[in-house]
């Protein structure tokens, strides 16, 4: 599986039948020493709800239609992990913004 | 799945029979940030009517035999959408010329 | 499915037995804008009988095994089509030469 | 299959359900001529019990899924063993260091 | 499929139990019309009884496992022919020494 970042939306109304009802986000591969942006772009099918930002991996090839979302339809590329941490030799180099879900 | 640019067609008459009636377009990678053309060829099966100047993106692999228009056919490249926004970091970077239904 | 000029081929005897009898072409992939070859190699099954000089596409990964002459063996790589015309900007970048069938 | 030094891990917990309890190792290519890491890193799921610093092999797409820990899994990158030892021209490149099982 | 040299081995005790008895063999590309080898390895199962020096060429991806020694296996690379000639433009690039069976 590949890291990205999600750092956008493709629409199409004109598309096959087969790719209804399901979202298409931009990633753009990220290399997770630096976490910098490589300027490689995929387009991947969300099957977790991934948003704006976050970094994911994405499995590729006949594994993109072995998800719950995507089973039988023709995603060479689908989203499967919102990544929350990246560790290389033992240091983070991404930790994910905690999410406060109860600031009272 | 990638974006690329439809920019020509490929023809041969001295076919495999089960690529018979399917339609070759010659696409070009895009980066989607510039919308620039890459110079990276690839020839994709028609499964959505594609002209000349769109923006697709296409699914490979095996993916490329889940279209209604190519099931069981050897397509490693099937153009699944016609794209009419690209949106990165909230702002498009590209949007479909608007078609005029009806100019009445 | 990607572009190559029929260059050369490979001979081999001590084989696999799910390969006897087929055909092995050698490849150069072309960038289609100039027709140039790129240097850049690959060994494709023979499914149409394409001879060397000759425009081709072969397709790729599983759909390689979903041609009529390699159903069922392990051709990652499977000429499907000899190329008349490429196309772009609806102006021809190749134009097979036509083949005189009676000179008389 | 492709050489790859375990440099460290991926955690996610909001993920598709297929890769519920897999472990997720990222690992970094490496040329077996010089062990030389190459800065090139993808997110492969654990069917060996790697650890860090390791030196694994993985196979990837429709592969990934043909381990006893990932079947029908979306895994397209799957760790298959660990490395003792890489030869080339008949001299060592590699040796994994041998593990003291009893230093009584 | 791609051609390589069979360069080296790579062993592992602690594997998947899918890859027991299988042979590695390391790779590196060549360049047909040189020769020359690139510097990019490969990790291929041993289908066809391959040795150190000799020229080969592997299957790839799903079509890795559709060999004899392969089936069901997850070998993403599969050795499936040792070349005897290559021959681009008319011209040998490669002939395998000829082995004399009987030199009395």
């Amino acid at each position: 599986m590949l890291l990205g970042r999600v750092v956008g939306t493709v629409v199409s109304t004109h598309k096959s039948a087969k790719i209804e009802g399901l979202k298409f986000l931009l990633l753009d591969m990220i290399q997770p020493a630096t976490m910098e942006g490589q300027g490689k772009y995929v387009v991947a099918m969300d099957g977790v709800g991934a948003g704006t930002g976050e970094i994911v991996f994405y499995t590729s090839g006949s594994c993109g239609r072995y998800t719950e979302a995507t089973l039988g339809r023709p995603a060479d590329a689908t989203i499967i992990a919102i990544v929350d941490t990246i560790e290389i030799g033992g240091k983070p180099t991404y930790v994910k913004n905690p999410v406060i879900e109860d600031a009272k």
